[in-house]
């Protein structure tokens, strides 16, 4: 490789790694995607990972369309749901061509409140549906799918009324902490769940919404566990957007599955995914479930891993193991490694059991290659067929093939001899 | 030592260790010390640590019993109040003789609301006042007392309302999961804080106060990272209570210290203390304090210690270590080293980064003599003199002498050969 275009790589992973850690979420809003994007497209649904037709969609994925069609109202039911998506009367396109994000299946449609970060350091915006464990796993029953009607009927709307009487709410705050309590924001964002809910019960309080509808939108912040996910993830989107298109940057843009596919997006290499089988999740099986009924790895949750976070982490969030199964010491092995991929670290999330050393940011797609590193993920795991809740969670690595094919595209774009 | 004496003992701190970990603390009301107790002794204040005389007192408890004084009334400025306690007209009683416990100066008055904790388990109930970081440090500016004023005129009869209309508030569900977030419980209750504000914030809503009272009420819970202190400092001291007067138990049932003297109170040798002198806290200053300000070790909270929570968790709490100093490894080996000093391990409080091992609960006097291992205690510093805030935090050992004094004590009483 020629010393200009090297310094040319490095420069331009610079310019990635300070925009990646000046990022400044914002939560600004919560509203149907529909309202969010006026642009949204009709008779679609947005879902994660890269492009994949219904023929080609993974078991859970399906079940969260026909979900979805049924949320809509599109269809009566499954069979007649199928059908619409059989014949391409709906739409799929992913949820990365959107500014959107979603965990799991991550199936988002006009009807779906998501939550609305707006990066203050850039002015962008992006979003993330909401986080619960049945439909974005790919159920669709009738019990699956009154989480999502009481998201978008009660908490939702409460939560709106909320957070638009404040001056957007600084996530960045929450993060901080959140990375020095254990967490590590994408399978355990306990504490920032809880954090969150402590910053909503005022304005909930005085938003003069009923006080029943005020204390169900309470009692389900209170209680969910998971709910900062949807925050963190849409965080994370907006903080890596404006890493993208920077000519000669070989950073990681987004990671997402499909469950059929692992994609991953580069920089200097903007609209393109370089894309292979999905992988295989080693973890443990919640009650009822065992090993052969997962499906492959799948969601847009990958973003948090992007910026960062996720297994990135790991070392600082112990408390995941009893749900990802390792020990500790490989915790804190996962998150050392990953400086070995990285263009940097960050100056403001700060892991105590490392020390107070910053958490790695922004995977080197030449870096990784060079190693055989490859990034580390914290995962769930859906059924392999359409119509189960979650069935358990565990840890995936990318195929390196992404990180070849995309590396092999860069030489050609940039004229760099491998 | 007769086979006989040891069997004994050994029995007796198998069921000290069976009754301190079957501990179930639930908050039960919040109320005026004078109240919980009607027979809270006349003009009498209650401080931390063994008995002392005003002649003795350390500069921050000296501050904190003129704030008292101030505070009741029972004075209009601080010569006032010097010269009541200078006189005796106002008694001195530690807070342990009381059921009652107090975080630095530990002072409680009958006007000083205190929670109120039950241990379900064995039906005793035991208290704890208000943490702040001014009075209880020996500052008594009318700045200072104005947050003791708040707690009982706004946060805390909004408190007593919200905890009387539950059945009680299970602690130990919080406990257990803020020592997976990070926390120690001592001078790291941040996860628990914010558990605990989540848990109010319904009971609150629909109290019937008044929404300025209630929104007042849930910004000083959400705002205050140190305000479960108060709560697991009560857990503990009930959770520590049902272990004492057990015939032959070499078992520590209460550590606290005074500024002037570390005591110690043993199972076996109930009502006895053991005292030492006060250690010198080794830590980081808060801006504006420097070395030799400080006092010397105070505050009863080293029952969360006593417990097996606070130092004895150190190593899932490495968040902690920005305020106190020292490495993630140092603090694991502070965990680990406990264990060769303590009768047992809890089987419900685990440590993600321990592998999920369970707490080091109960020290053991003779464990202590032999080994020459001192329990190791998160602390905060107080100011020598009186009239100060906090001025920073640390950790500390208490003096060998207690336990040596402790186990002669013991081998006089149970004629046990040493």
């Amino acid at each position: 490789m020629s010393v200009d275009v090297k310094r040319k790589i490095e420069e331009a992973n610079a310019e990635f790694l300070k925009r990646v850690t000046s990022g400044d979420p914002v939560l600004v809003d919560v509203a149907p995607a529909g309202d969010v994007y006026p642009d949204f497209p009709e008779k679609t649904i947005l879902h994660a990972g890269p492009p994949v037709d219904w023929q080609r969609m993974s078991g859970a994925q399906r079940g969260a369309c026909i979900g979805s069609c049924l949320f809509e109202g599109w269809a009566g039911d499954a069979d007649g749901a199928i059908r619409l998506l059989e014949s391409g009367t709906i739409r799929l396109e992913p949820n990365h061509h959107h500014r959107m994000v979603g965990p799991m299946a991550g199936t988002i449609t006009p009807s779906m409140w998501v939550w609305v970060v707006e990066n203050r350091a850039f002015g962008n915006r992006a979003s993330c549906r909401q986080v619960e464990s049945r439909q974005q796993f790919g159920q669709y029953s009738s019990e699956a799918l009154s989480g999502l009607e009481t998201w978008r009927d009660v908490w939702a709307p409460a939560l709106q009324t909320a957070v638009r009487s404040m001056d957007g709410l600084p996530l960045k705050p929450i993060i901080t902490k959140a990375l020095q309590m254990g967490d590590e924001l994408h399978n355990r964002p306990v504490a920032a769940s809880s954090l969150f809910a402590n910053a909503m019960s005022i304005p909930l309080l005085k938003s003069g919404l009923p006080q029943e509808q005020i204390a169900a939108t309470l009692g389900y912040l209170g209680g969910h566990e998971l709910l900062f996910l949807g925050l963190s993830m849409a965080a994370a989107k907006s903080i890596a957007d404006p890493a993208r298109d920077i000519p000669f940057c070989t950073g990681v843009t987004a990671m997402a599955r499909n469950g059929t596919e692992f994609g991953i997006q580069v920089s200097g290499l903007d609209g393109e995914w370089f894309t292979a089988p999905a992988p295989e999740v080693k973890g443990l099986f919640l009650p009822g479930y065992s090993e052969g009924d997962e499906g492959r790895d799948i969601g847009d949750s990958a973003i948090t891993e992007t910026v960062g976070w996720g297994g990135f982490v790991l070392g600082g969030a112990a408390g995941i193991l009893s749900f990802v199964g390792g020990t500790p010491d490989e915790a804190l092995a996962y998150s050392r490694q990953m400086r070995q991929i990285t263009i940097g670290q960050s100056p403001d999330y700060l892991i105590p059991a490392l020390g107070f050393e910053g958490t790695a940011v922004g995977i080197d797609i030449r870096k990784v290659v060079k190693t055989g590193v490859l990034p580390i993920i914290d995962t769930a795991m859906a059924h392999k067929e359409p119509g189960h809740p979650i069935v358990g969670a565990g840890l995936v690595r990318p195929p390196l093939e992404c990180f070849t094919k995309a590396l092999k595209r860069f030489a050609e774009k940039y004229k760099v001899a491998q």
